[in-house]
């Protein structure tokens, strides 16, 4: 019989409220931009809990850590599971930090219980999951699944002018591991649903079915800076107009494309003052559907709109794909552990998409992967008051506890 | 027969040469915001061209400079012309300088032709008439009219944190004058036009009817910050896209009241991130009408629209009035000056409400007043590129003159 490990939830906590401590942000949130010395920090706690519980940490060389509790067969592939340590500017208590302390909570927990499967467990935290320092997002999973070279990563610069290798030696986690050099038997992410389903339906556990396709465009619109009280609305060339006439075109699109998110996030307008008219303006769009088909449907009624709108303005458009991503479906051997494990527990669970992307779905390009959700209050996310119940973050760490040991005592590959 | 003045535009160009030259930028461009050592640098030279013919300079308390040409009956009011040194921080060659050049040029072609009228002539230069360092614009003037106290005027700050009085003092413009101690029988601006309406027709003078009125408001939005990828569209308080319809709104707008002009200059997202829903939204509305009735009804319309986007986007709703200026009709008595002196110089001319706030509307409040525009190139302006064609320039200073001096032989107010 499987044994039901009990992680120590109290230990998880106080391990969030450390890590918050590092740059903490009103009323529960905190700031870890990638990279930056409070992400040092964070590292660094993490290194030391880890160590502490005998669990040693191996860097690779674009920083993603990696603790590992040694399996009974060494030549048997390890179950790795884990998440970010990174946050928005305006980063919440749970975002990342849940899945990484989950994974280290189940290995400490599998250690304490004296209980060794088969395969060895690692503990992982990646580099720059949010991208909100350095893009692309999900940058230490892209170059560990080898889809972006070391060379490419560390010559990113970020939204502050440095260079993501530059910054990665200055904190010292450049370390000696290849990325990509451990080829997991699978992967499993616990994350906060970051959206209001599970809590508006009352659900303790999402068994994720996959991950929306995201396009992450910018569209530059370049007018004519003039007065705003002496050129008649006919002869102007506005590019405010433009970017403003691009948000609630998008807006429309997603009343006739059912399932699809768009935002309109950054809005930055040239001169940007009151009494003169925009002559260059960024916007930048946020689109996510789970289903390819509709998301390229999406980008072609998009760049049609823009083009509308660009002549309507009197401005020239240009486009730039800052990010794309496919939608992801997640392996069903661990879709269905999750499912199961939950219905074991007695737990309340749904299959959901995930709207955000996640590092699992880099993962599931190299080793069969899944993903749980935690309900969020009110969905909020990528904000300071970003909260969870209790009880639902102690369930959903016990699903993940259930899935990795199941998983860990898996001779063969599915 | 009233005589022909034949103002230097040789020596009057020299002098913009020089006012450049104080802080040039490229093409034509340059800057001297009010009060600072530019602007200081730029009146010196306005002070010693006066000198140096023989038209001495009174400063008044709030830094108004007066040159004067005595009349021949020292009991009658003097006629007064003139505009502004100081510009915008990408301010154009002409933009205030033409209208204290052309006035100062008049009075120096009077005293040359040997031309001595009943009424003295007074070539003006206001004190901070562009408001981008110290808001309100049309200070200097504002001060002069007595619709704001010395001491009130002087308490500003401006955007760099320095205070008013202080700026004034340290570069020596605070003058004996009591502001308002000279009160005009008429007041007359030359100015370029800053729009394109002139030059796109083809017309060489522009006889200013009055000015629109102006509202300047600023609206916040309020929402949630929310993740992008995991917020259903219809749970979302999206704060960017109240802002953003907001500006749309105001495009229709514009189609519903004839003669309004709307511009959405400046946009301010929170957290102002790609994938986060904005949670905070702040665009400024500029609205200009001739006619008050039209303002108060785009004012209205434009409040109903923002509470009504405010509800679709599930925001809250703020406004603030930066500014608001009732329109000015200026005196049938200098706009028909002005018509009859360009017919009788043979040149086409037409009636133009200007867009943009300009001293003689407060001097409207104290005297008889009116403007001329000359064509902009492109209707560009508030930017180093802002031309005029050197005829055009030439013509509204003759007719400048030509108004002058017909409104210096008046012995009688009409």
């Amino acid at each position: 019989m499987t044994p039901r490990l009990a992680v120590d939830i109290d230990t998880l906590y106080a391990r969030l409220d450390a890590l918050l401590a590092v740059n903490p942000l009103p009323p529960d949130g905190a700031c870890r931009l990638a990279l930056t010395e409070e992400d040092r920090e964070g590292r660094d706690l993490f290194c030391r809990w880890a160590e502490e519980s005998c669990l040693p940490i191996t860097v690779d060389a674009i920083g993603n850590l990696f603790a590992t509790l040694p399996g009974a067969e060494p030549g048997l592939a390890p179950v790795m599971s884990g998440s970010h340590l990174d946050t928005v500017a305006t980063g919440g208590r749970f975002d990342g930090a849940l899945g990484v302390l989950a994974a280290l909570g189940t290995l400490e927990a599998m250690r304490a219980a004296g209980f060794r499967p088969p395969r060895a467990l690692v503990a992982a935290a990646f580099t720059n999951e949010e991208g909100a320092r350095f893009a692309p997002d999900m940058l230490g999973s892209l170059v560990f699944a080898g889809d972006l070279t070391l060379a490419d990563a560390r010559a990113i610069r970020g939204v502050d002018g440095t260079r993501l290798g530059e910054e990665l030696d200055r904190i010292g986690y450049d370390g000696p591991l290849k990325p990509g050099a451990i080829r997991p038997h699978a992967f499993v992410e616990l994350h906060v649903e970051q959206g209001p389903v599970l809590d508006a339906q009352g659900i303790a556990i999402g068994v994720v079915e996959g991950v929306q396709g995201i396009s992450w465009q910018e569209f530059t619109f370049a007018g004519e800076a003039n007065h705003a009280g002496a050129t008649p609305m006919a002869m102007r060339h506005d590019a405010g107009y433009a970017a403003a006439a691009t948000a609630t075109a998008l807006r429309a699109l997603t009343q006739r494309i059912p399932g699809l998110l768009a935002t309109c996030g950054r809005v930055t307008l040239e001169p940007n003052l009151i009494n003169v008219i925009p002559e260059r303006a960024t916007v930048t769009v946020d689109l996510r559907h789970p289903d390819e088909d509709a998301l390229q449907e999406a980008e072609a009624a998009l760049a049609e709109a823009v083009a509308a709108v660009a002549e309507e303005a009197g401005v020239t458009s240009a486009a730039r794909s800052l990010a794309r991503f496919e939608p992801v479906v997640f392996a069903p051997s661990v879709r269905e552990a999750v499912a199961a494990a939950a219905a074991a527990r007695g737990l309340s669970a749904r299959p959901i998409i995930s709207g955000a992307g996640h590092d699992a779905q880099i993962m599931a390009r190299i080793a069969p992967s899944g993903m749980i959700f935690a309900p969020s209050i009110g969905g909020i996310s990528h904000n300071p008051a970003e909260a969870s119940r209790r009880e639902d973050i102690a369930a959903a760490v016990a699903v993940l506890a259930d899935v990795l040991t199941k998983l860990a005592l898996e001779k063969e590959t599915p």
